[in-house]
């Protein structure tokens, strides 16, 4: 339906109406106002799947959903750098809704994994906002072309569990834009979701319901968004405020409270009856694009799906280390050991949990493999060593030729609502893991978790497979790179460090009542690790492959650019081994020399390639891959210097790299006053004239000869002396100007430098 | 003269003569005014001895001061844990200001070593605030009791040399009250100093100078200050909102200008005359405080007061490493090596410089012992490797039995007016140390710094002992301990990290251009380490001894205590060893659980004893030792809680430790809104019946049955939905209430609570 058309009909509509628009009808469905034949549309839980809800008289969300296929979660998706396969799933996911008839899938969640113990990040992507935002933009633009809506959550600085409703996310401007806007800035510009899900909490002081800055100013007059704007469920504070901040349609129902405020605060003139037309058309342009575009042939396969969905996992899972173990030989006698490998951790716990039709477990997928035995290991719904159970794991360990065991975190550690405590598996997994590597030398852990863990054993086991949480079908793809089906591709979206008290959020993490300080600022992840030299247990970017992968031939279009020009970088991928296989190749740059203080290299570009003999790969970066955000201008600025092209086989392993110089052509906006430093003035070229002048009358800044021995050369060195009149505000020639200076003196040269500007 | 006195005096003052008194006559006095024969009074730097100009002439304080006595800078001072004995080193300073005229000695400076980069952390104290103000306290106690003002400084958080007079220090409320002001609050109220000295820099945007927060409302309205404030030389950044601040005399002169615009300022009513006289009067006070108790038989007895500073330089020596070397036997041939055995570097650069009359080297000290041989293995006008010094240098070390080498930190690496760049030592330096231990096995390292360094040899010596700058008599006092005369007993005030990036302040030390964010907050120096469960090279309170003290018998004089009341402590102490020694008693308190972020432990007291068999220790510990600073209430606050009461023998060797239970008499405001949260309100034990009514309404928190192993509770487990609750706010009602609670019925709810509080 045309805009036009659609305002026409928000013409015909009863304030009463209009206002109902705005929100739930109840958990899952807009409202329709069946008078001007205005239909409801549904809307349901992703974003690794279908979390549809069966029954139609439940409205609070907590029934059974229909039975789905559940796809590698965000954790795992984002760990494939595949573009194009989360693409792919995203068509799924839309071609699913079609045939469920939902208009809009909840997701992708694209929050900062800031700290390892927020109980959502599984759900999320990366502690790098390119990764997130690119991963996002992927999903994107497969469900959207479906002709169904995603919704980009949750907006914004949402990065823990506890008090979620309530605290307030303090963060400085820079941060904001560099890493948790930045999160969303990619993938709303370029793949323009339907919907965008405001969060719970608030923004420094200001919930996000009613954020008019983030909400408007942002999203929509600087980013181009043209969605509608929807609360998560219950996020409305204060409804009347929310909607003219643009928050436009209130999830769930609120049982026609919020909407009768609605129209008393037209008629009382608090708002304008425009800001609710506003929000009834950004609903409606959504509403009639799906339901105008119903693919009414659309079937949920789903046998297919969890084929499509063993494939995703395949390249989601990543291989941390390998010491001459993998891939195993199904000739072997090999005991899988855990819980995992029969019943595996896919998923977490809450709004994107999926009612999986069918689950391939590890042990599912080796029911052909005769040499292959299992031992149950542990248990858990508790902590709890069982002896027993380790006996039988340790004796089954012993008589292989190789063990696998199964571990990770148990359902209770990761959930939406609430964070983790530590950074810890479960004891009876560590000890288990411990016991079998002392009398198997061959062992090897397969993980299962959405965030990291601290690895105690990981110096006793060859082999270590971080499976993520990566959907029903996990247990076929981990059999399929355990036994060298497929080479493993995927690497860290996010660093493992050694140990919680080493992440940057951990001084402040899950803060103080409601104020929750972002105090680490823009070191979130690999930016923090790498300024503070601090060894990881793995870096971001890593992960291994069963063949090789050389690099070289790193070219730059230009050495010299300005902000305002691109630079074409292309690099050559051999793949030096025998095995076909995948590499992600990332490209970080790195501010040689800045006034600013900025992290020692961002992640910028990356590309995933299956390079045949030699493949060459082709970049392109532009101003933003150079820039930080400047608080003065509050725009992305580029100070002029050198920058460092780096690429990477992880963030702590670059094999190339090239300096570029970029020139900025933006002059960044300068005020003098009596407070201005001389060292600030000289360097004006034009302003020196004026400061040679008046440092003439003074004695203090006069050279002393290098020959001078005296005591006051030693208590007062030159270097002091320089240091002295460099920092010294111009005013400071009262104090030191032996009288040679008077104050009108002073404020005449700062005229005329201010003149000069 | 009484107040009532001197405001008649004033009462007899021109506008001019009084604005005239605000300013200094020139560099060092303050101005007479004839007439009324009120007399000029000199003030003189510090604060390790007196830095009196010799030459009357000389307006810019930049030729040589009088032959003097270099007393141990701050950062030694602070490692001898002896309050008593820098009591007397400031009686020592008092006579020799007594003997020379000065009425006023500029210092102690008390700023934190927030880094160990800042440039003049050899004047400072501490990491710890404690340790900062008892170590002030006692010397401001011991030049007061001549007669002699001290002007503590630098007031307030100036932690660096960078951009001093230009930058804001932008510290949240709580960290300047915990650590930055802290650091003075205890020596100012508990030993009143005549003046404080402010700062150069801005806190949170204000400079110090006119910062009416730190200048009147916390320093004499609440810290009880009735001495004058004088500004750091040139600090005066607009003389009227200056002194209407609270800033009574700026330093040096201004040449008549700033005078002037007082006199206009009154004139023209921008100020009261009354904040003239205020300041006339405060100056004044300490003016005749002076002149009336001049004691003119006083005497400066250098050779006396060296003795004096050997004394003390004896107890701030610390030993960090011993492997059974220390101490040597003079019978045997020993090398001592590098420069600074022959020219010790005792003291930084800047205005605590001192022209010492004598200085004598380690060399010096040992003239008497002919076993013991020299040999100067670098220079350190410049980092060069000059191979033929470590030829020499190697070719003696392997001769001899022991070898001891006397390196540290050149003049130029640290001085006031700039920062070091990086946390090493001359790289020749560093050499020559790795090739003396390489041929000689028994090699100690006596180290001349006033702030930590990377030790890259660390392992490679038998012994290392940190001398700071320790004054013109380090020499003897290192070779009383080096030999055994002395037992060591001085501990580190500070930690020594492994390396520079470690540090709290590392990722925003220096801050861009004028803001210095002080984002570690609280977590300053071990607060830091031990919150981040760091390796450290050194930590902070550590130093060994050549006997051992063993520690029993800890007892608290209460196991339950309120907020009001003290506690008593006790703890035995007993030199186990044969060697008389002292050793430095630490407590520490751990707040054991706590709503707000907090260090692992604090020092809240310690003591300097000499047990002879056994000693017992008494400290009282009241409010402050559990306390933290509460930003709601702005004040010193204590949550009711278990608290660990630890002894140690440093921060990481806690040897006995007592809970106690302190009880909070203050209860904090509390205001209920919509937003409150359900499990903030159920913690009041009155509101819960208001909340389980309403949650009768909601099928959402209905309790699941243990049974239940459908789809939907794996999605919405228990543990999360009971998360939900507790952090929802009872608006949320509304959305998951199923229609049964109305907004009026949740005002009225949060009326009724707040009429109850």
């Amino acid at each position: 339906m045309t805009i036009e058309k659609i305002r026409e009909l928000i013409s015909q509509m009863t304030l009463e109406e209009k206002a109902s628009l705005c929100s739930g009808a109840d958990f899952w469905h807009t409202k329709a106002v069946e008078r001007l034949g205005i239909p409801a549309v549904m809307v349901s839980d992703g974003p690794h799947g279908l979390r549809k809800q069966a029954d139609e008289g439940d409205h609070l969300g907590i029934n059974d959903s229909i039975k789905a296929v559940c796809f590698p979660a965000g954790c795992g998706t984002a760990a494939s750098f595949n573009r194009e396969l989360i693409q792919e799933m995203g068509e799924t996911l839309g071609n699913e809704c079609q045939a469920e008839g939902v208009s809009v899938i909840l997701g992708p969640a694209v929050n900062i994994k800031r700290s390892p113990l927020c109980g959502r990040n599984f759900e999320y992507y990366s502690e790098d906002p390119y990764v997130a935002t690119e991963m996002a933009g992927a999903l994107i633009k497969g469900v959207q072309s479906k002709n169904v809506g995603t919704s980009i959550k949750h907006f914004l600085a949402n990065n823990q569990e506890t008090r979620r409703m309530s605290s307030s996310s303090e963060v400085d401007e820079r941060t904001l834009r560099e890493i948790y806007l930045a999160a969303f800035e990619g993938a709303v510009t370029k793949q323009k979701p339907w919907t965008v899900m405001c969060s719970y909490n608030k923004i420094n002081g200001v919930y996000a319901a009613e954020n008019e800055t983030y909400l408007t100013k942002v999203l929509r007059n600087e980013w181009g968004f043209d969605g509608y704007v929807m609360s998560d469920w219950g996020a409305v504070n204060a409804r009347v405020r929310d909607l003219a901040a643009g928050l436009d349609l209130e999830m769930p129902s609120s049982a026609g409270i919020n909407d009768r405020l609605i129209v008393e605060a037209v008629k009382n003139k608090t708002i304008k009856e425009s800001i609710v037309d506003r929000a009834c058309e950004r609903i409606l342009d959504k509403v009639y694009r799906y339901k105008e575009n119903r693919d009414t042939k659309a079937v949920f396969d789903r046998e297919n799906d969890h084929e499509k969905a063993r494939k995703i996992a395949q390249e989601t899972i990543v291989l941390l280390k390998n010491e001459n173990i993998l891939p195993l030989d199904e000739k072997d006698n090999i005991v899988f050991i855990g819980k995992y490998a029969k019943e595996p951790r896919y998923q977490g716990g809450g709004s994107s949990h999926i009612n999986s039709f069918k689950i391939t477990s590890a042990c599912d997928a080796v029911a052909d493999m005769p040499n292959v035995t299992f031992a149950q290991g542990f248990f858990d719904y508790k902590d709890e060593l069982d002896e027993k159970l380790i006996e039988e794991a340790v004796a089954a360990a012993k008589k292989a030729k190789a063990a696998v065991i199964f571990a990770g975190l148990p359902d209770a550690f990761e959930s939406e609502g609430f964070d983790r405590s530590h950074m810890r598996m479960p004891d009876c997994q560590n000890e288990l893991i411990k016991r079998v590597a002392i009398v198997q030398p061959n062992t090897v852990v397969v993980l299962h978790n959405g965030s990291p863990v601290e690895m105690p054993w990981v110096n006793d086991v060859k082999g270590i497979v971080e499976a993520y949480l990566s959907g029903q079908a996990v247990g076929g793809a981990c059999v399929d790179i355990l036994f060298g089906k497929v080479n493993p591709s995927a690497k860290l979206p996010e660093t493992f460090p050694l140990k919680l008290e080493d992440n940057p959020s951990y001084l402040f993490y899950i803060g103080e009542k409601d104020k929750v300080e972002y105090r680490e600022g823009v070191f979130v992840g690999y930016r923090y690790y790498d300024k503070k030299k601090m060894d990881v247990l793995f870096p971001f970017g890593y992960g291994l492959s069963y063949t090789t992968f050389t690099y070289s031939n790193l070219t730059i279009s230009k050495k010299n650019i300005t902000d305002k020009e691109t630079v074409k970088v292309t690099v050559d991928v051999i793949n030096a081994g025998s095995m076909a296989g995948k590499e992600v190749v990332q490209l970080y740059v790195s501010d040689l020399e800045s006034t600013v203080i900025r992290p020692v290299k961002e992640l910028r570009e990356f590309a995933k390639v299956q390079p045949g003999e030699t493949k060459t790969v082709v970049f392109e970066l532009g101003k933003r891959a150079f820039a930080y955000w400047n608080t003065r201008i509050h725009d992305w600025h580029v100070e002029t210097g050198d920058f460092r092209i780096m690429i990477g086989k992880s963030s702590r392993d670059i094999v190339c790299t090239k300096d570029i110089r970029v020139e900025s052509t933006v002059k960044l906006p300068f005020v003098y006053t009596l407070d201005s430093t001389i060292g600030d003035i000289m360097e004006d070229p034009k302003a020196k004239q004026y400061i040679n002048e008046l440092m003439k009358g003074s004695v203090l800044f006069s050279a002393r000869s290098e020959e001078d021995n005296s005591a006051a050369s030693k208590a007062i060195s030159q270097e002091m002396m320089m240091a002295m009149m460099k920092f010294m505000p111009i005013r400071g020639m009262i104090s030191f100007g032996n009288g040679s200076v008077s104050m009108e003196d002073l404020l005449k040269i700062v005229d005329e430098l201010n003149k000069q500007e």
